[in-house]
């Protein structure tokens, strides 16, 4: 059994960790820490897991836990894992980061988006981007993993073949994406309360979401040049999901768009045998519903021969495969298993 | 491999009966009865299936069915099931109805609350109520099981302890119930469109709903007297979950009345081992979230001296324990496998 | 005109008073009270009001206030208000409270269900409790009017006539009652926030709701003796609205029971003249969103033959008739205008 | 007092104009239209009306109706008020059309987008595009008002002073839109049931949804030459609201980009005097919240240098400024009155 430890196990991220590790045949968690709630009942927080996890809450001791887990999850804001990783706890154990310390390969792009200084700029270099249809064979081997944003999952997988084939012409990639409050996290903010999210759509972080040099940083290498793009995320009265809409100009070879076959045969080359993939029929586009409580991505696109655009469409569920679905599939990886263990999760719906 | 046929699998429980099989290890379905959408691909109607179910609606008939599979789920309306049962299928297959068909004992009073008179009256005494909790024994060896309703399995298992140990008196019971919206079926009706039911709280079937007889039956076997109960149910915003807030005296006994333990024993005297079954520690009362796509009932009470009554709190999800989940219990009784085989699902928050 | 001042003009009632005081036409608002706020402009809080309202945040002041307002509403947390009175003020302004502090006749009731001390028990006696439609008269000339809860508004008026009238037996009356979240104000509390209350239901306050001893006097008045009842408040995930759904054994007088006809007698006999009170057909019950945004109380009921109870079912915007609308009706009776004055508002569906 | 005949007055923008019709001082409703409930009462189908409207529906008879009303709005599905319209009945009455009959200039475009023959191509000419903040003055003497499509009016206002005032550069214009589920109707569809729409977003009609064309006619006159852009809607989980989310290249000229102040100047150029247009400060985006149940269209903007376009954000109420508001609005203009006549409403939150 891998003995898994979460950093942050009482945010909604940490918590579908525990969710999920609940149901994964070769692991257990054996440490639910946690600053807000220390010495409480895990289940006194998460009524879902009563009679389930036995557990209280514990502060953060990573030396312990270092020895203790064979993976440590951080499921916790910017800045804190850096502060806390050195090479004793990496000679035990192995770090998957859902926060964005170490997803971004240029300090300074981290520290002018982040406002924070980085702690372990010494770990950035090894450690490894866990987006796993991407960069499962550099995951195997990985100590430190940062886990991609949520955001940043669903619209990097969204466009990447169609960048990386040369499809689209990247500098005119533009990311429209809609997300659920789960994602804004369990602080008690005002702006979070029920009453002030239902019944409203709005934007936020307009040019400036963290997310975007991450999504610029991973296209770039697949357009093999530097790209920045538009995002604009947007909250939206549901619990969990994000869809992204992304535009873009298809680039004419000689003297024709490509067709939709092309489109669709791109989209195979990178995820054909992809099992968490799901590239939908000719004019079904993604509904969050369908991916709800999953490990799943699905993908649609539509061309449009007006104006000469792709509109791709992709959808994840944020706590999942944007954050602890992936997470655990990360530790999969790690580990040698099968990807899916654990993540064979039927969407539910309604 | 168990081999399941639904008849009704396009509507929310019969959907919910394909998700729970699809994590079934014993069980598979061989056929997804449709009478609305014959010929098309399952995972068109429910896309959260898509990739994970391959194959096509078909029409419903029974006595093909009934050679096809071991065990047939009807989530149909009122009716259907006892216009098709009779001898020849019963003895290529058993029958696990979602229906009303045979849930009460006197035909009378189905046909007088559910207006339509009753095809397979010759059935009924067979028949087995299908509380798993209360009558596992029996059910062991039914041909046809009554799955009960959705308020039906909350309500009951909610206040049966109490009422089968004396502690309340019967003729005081008032079960004040909440449900979400998926509980009124995928029907296009006007009054279940999103905008007339968002945002909105609403009583409906007052002092007449067709789950009152259901439930004042099988409470009467408890209390071992007739029973009359006020139900009232009221809709609420959500897509899952039913609430029940019961009211009832309590018994004085000796002069005084029943105390907290008095009546958690009661509880733990029937429900201690049920796995399914968790009974909430003293002040913490049920929420809907905590039970969404598992098969839990969460029971809480609490005794208020001042008036002398109780009030026992119970919650389930509609379509798992009130509808697909118990229909997979009382199949995993029906075939000799742990009842829990298929069902540890862990709910999902948020 | 009369000039208004708010204390709490932050919160959900308070900002409701400045919605409903801005279609009033013989009203203004002259103090946006909010000690969380003081100097921001009121419309970068409450962005409905942008262009509308252009004034600041003030912080509390009530000898300023009192000079400079002709009534002051105090929307904040038990205790503020009873802690700022005094002969003074009285001298100067008319006081609304929306707080609980003048709600109680009996201050050890006050601080035994609020547990705090009250600060001003001497003006508890002529403190008039502002149910407008019970206590009309008396509200014209009072100082200080303690305006209503919103469970307690809706639970009372639709209980009223039936315990006045005698045709209910008043130590059987059960209140369940279902709330939308602005009843749980806007303070940054984990358990408000959006993913934490949508998509549940649940009981909270089981026996011991504060809003309890405030139905019990009032009621206790048309009963003619005293009561206790049972009242558990359910938060439902939904904006506005409170649904009371209330069950009382009907009195048996010459052995028969009430008819029909005889609990609408009743109702009209208090309610005929109330523009703000409507009567439903029979068997139509009251849904929270046809009141939504406006001062109506909707009241239906069913009798229940086979239990001998009547189920008496009523509905109000929390905000509005449960808190800001009565508090308005009240300043309308105080200042001698039609109650109707700035309160014809259509109700908004959906 | 104008007499307001309303065809299709149980549809949701029906209804919106009957709410809106009832606080309005100098029109009252004659005529509620309804196929579907022919001599039903009004408030049976609207409880929220009940008590305030005392009327039957009644069949769309226009020639009766053209005598009795001064203006009929037909809030009715694309190709009736087309069907309906002839000489006497503009004899006698003004049209308000709410449906798409005369929006589109082009006869063809209609034909082809809308895939039915129109059957008064005759006055397609004559009639108005009743955006009132643009064509004000052409409003006044219409006989037949084409009422803008919801996504259309908020789509052309959030762009047209930028591209009127040539800031950007047309051919990059994409429009990313969220609506409320009330767009989609009162029609009984699955689609459009509670539990298939709540906690998901989707997008739809990619790149064939037929506001297409109405935005780019309207946008072309603006932009004095022919534009066609990338439309993309999407359906997310609340009752009302819409939200468009813009972005264009912006036009460098002299060798710098447009200012935020250069931005903002062309807003306020054309919005500067408009009532129902608020340009939200520096940093603050439109939120749908902030303008239901109200005429208020909220507009803002954000530059990003670094990809040199600008995104553009409006939202309005989809059953006000994007339907009856603004019909109520046109016929305002239509009979001399001020245009806020009737409209001054507060958006109402929470």
């Amino acid at each position: 059994m891998i003995k898994v430890g979460i950093i942050g196990s009482t945010g909604y991220a940490g918590a579908e960790i525990v969710r999920l590790i609940q149901g994964h045949p070769e692991a257990e968690v054996v440490w639910f820490g946690s600053r807000s709630y220390i010495d409480e009942n895990y289940s006194s927080i998460y009524g879902n897991l009563f009679e389930l996890v036995d557990a209280k809450c514990m502060d953060d001791n990573m030396d312990e836990l270092s020895i203790k887990a064979d993976v440590i999850f951080t499921a916790t804001p910017q800045g804190l894992c850096a502060s806390l990783v050195n090479e004793d706890i990496l000679k035990n154990t192995k770090i998957i980061d859902l926060s964005a310390d170490f997803r971004l390969k240029d300090v300074s792009v981290y520290e002018k988006w982040y406002k924070i200084e980085h702690k372990a700029p010494q770990y950035i270099e090894e450690a490894v981007y866990g987006l796993c249809e991407i960069n499962r064979d550099k995951i195997k081997n990985a100590r430190i993993v940062a886990n991609p944003g949520c955001y940043t999952s669903c619209s990097i997988l969204t466009a990447y073949p169609l960048i990386k084939e040369g499809l689209i012409d990247p500098d005119t990639l533009i990311v429209d994406a809609l997300s659920g409050v789960s994602g804004a996290g369990r602080g008690a903010k005002v702006a979070n309360l029920y009453c002030e999210v239902n019944e409203s759509a709005k934007p936020y972080g307009v040019a400036n979401h963290r997310h975007t040099p991450e999504i610029e940083e991973q296209l770039s290498y697949a357009a093999g040049k530097e790209m920045v793009i538009n995002f604009t995320p947007h909250l939206v009265p549901m619990n969990r999901g994000i869809l992204a809409t992304e535009y873009a100009s298809l680039n004419v070879k000689n003297g024709s768009l490509p067709s939709k076959d092309d489109i669709r045969a791109a989209y195979e080359k990178y995820y054909k045998n992809e099992k968490f993939i799901r590239l939908l029929p000719d004019g079904v586009y993604p509904e969050t519903r369908w991916v709800e409580g999953s490990n799943y991505v699905d993908i649609g696109f539509k061309i449009d021969e007006r104006t000469k655009r792709v509109i791709m469409m992709g959808t994840i569920d944020n706590l999942v495969k944007g954050a602890a679905g992936q997470a655990v599939q990360n530790m999969n990886i790690l580990f040698g298993l099968d990807e899916m263990t654990g993540l064979s999760l039927v969407p539910l719906f309604p």
